[in-house]
């Protein structure tokens, strides 16, 4: 998919919100527990009920990996299932990865090849020949770590050098020779706040998939005044607060009710911010 | 396992080397493609042919998800076959995982309980909630990225900071703090040569897990003459140059030579400088 094609379906559906596929069969209803594949079960559903609200599905691969081979499985049936009924929808696979080159480059076949999503989300800390591998697919996505959402970000990722430049500009600075804006994303959490501003300076055509809105805690109304730009450039990643609403058999209402909350607050937002 | 067993096995059998599984199956026998599960079957040769020469196996966790689902199999029934047959081996996922608390606790349940290895390698850029979940396995490791082998190792895991700590240090300087040298390794690449010494100084009774020596062209001697410390303290790496040192149907004997011909230069190694 392409950044015109994803901004297009922003503004057909007046949403950028992308839902996380956290989906932890510790946490799904009992009801489903009975099903041959409880997880994909499940998801199935929840993708039913949201996919009127939401741009993008971005499964977590930690929560299909738990499970071992069963799984990968669900992971790979819920890839097929977005892409079959839903088309239009961009899909994440949220892993982290990167290697040495030639590991990147298997874990490149893997999503793309194997389990054909839009994009992966990719760490930066071995550097360019870690990320290209990743790149070369037509129309698939990088989505570089940056600002994460979490605490540990303040370890690390905000260290400067002897230029006063943070690790996150010169992540961002660097890979910006490696890849357009139409082949790599970010990653910025939403906790990060009026940092947007910032790195929006920094990369002012790009698109941020941006996690941490909801359970942990950040804006999305700063996150759209310092980090939104004239084709958006936003994708907004809710998990828990959507996929686990409601625990009883009408989960996946709940779900759907969630998710067109955000997408009504988000159509407001491109009004005001685009 | 310990420290201390593994270090005894060391002993036992003159050897600190690791066999990397980066197992793939566009570079396997053709005769063994023609098995239910030619990874598998690959790998158990390998296995049975390395096992009097090495003390660590690494399935490099990127060949086998590009296979997908059969690819996870295949992963899962190698960690079992070692687990098996030959228990006193130490296996590490080599996954370089790592993501916020939630979700890495998802992945430490993938490589501790489902897979059940003994370590898995975590890369460092999200900080210390990446890490700490998967400390919560008594007798499991977690191998942090330090320096890597690679090119991109430079583009990032040198920046010096304005008191001139570069990234590689600051990382090994605050993960000393979230845990001990009984829970932690650091990947350090052979290539890196000369640095061994500075960061076994900063580090002196770590174990490293040590990446690059043969196809990537790290010296052993260098590695050894720098790094080595009183308990060994080395796991080093071959993959490509053992496993896929013959391509036909004799291909396990020829990893077997390969290996029994490192562990020999281990021996004198461990002679000279333990």
């Amino acid at each position: 998919m392409t950044k015109q094609q994803l901004f297009a379906q922003i503004q057909k559906k007046k949403s950028f919100l992308c839902v996380g596929l956290d989906t932890d069969i510790k946490k799904i209803p009992e009801h489903l527990l009975e099903k041959e594949d409880p997880v994909y079960a499940f998801n199935k559903e929840i993708i039913d009920k949201t996919a009127p609200y939401c741009v993008a599905y971005k499964p977590n691969l930690a929560f299909y990996e738990s499970q071992g081979v069963t799984g990968w499985l669900a992971f790979e049936k819920t890839v097929a299932y977005i892409r079959q009924r839903y088309p239009d929808q961009f899909v994440i696979a949220d892993a982290k990865r990167g290697d040495i080159g030639n590991t990147s480059e298997m874990y490149a076949r893997t999503f793309f090849e194997t389990a054909r999503v839009d994009a992966v989300t990719v760490a930066p800390y071995m550097g360019e020949d870690s990320v290209t591998p990743f790149l070369n697919y037509n129309g698939k996505w990088v989505i570089l770590l940056l600002l994460t959402s979490n605490k540990g970000s303040l370890d690390f990722q905000f260290v400067q050098d002897q230029n006063g430049e943070r690790l996150f500009e010169k992540v961002l600075r660097r890979s910006q020779a490696w890849a357009s804006e139409d082949q790599m994303m970010y990653v910025v959490g939403a906790t990060q706040g009026k940092l947007f501003e910032e790195v929006r300076k920094l990369a002012p055509d790009h698109f941020f998939l941006v996690p941490g809105v909801g359970a942990q805690g950040g804006s999305l109304e700063e996150v759209c005044r310092y980090g939104m730009n004239t084709a958006c450039g936003l994708l907004v990643n809710s998990s828990r607060s959507i996929i686990y609403a409601d625990s009883t058999e009408t989960f996946a209402e709940a779900a759907g009710k969630e998710a067109r909350k955000l997408q009504v607050e988000m159509a407001e937002m491109l009004e005001r911010f685009l």
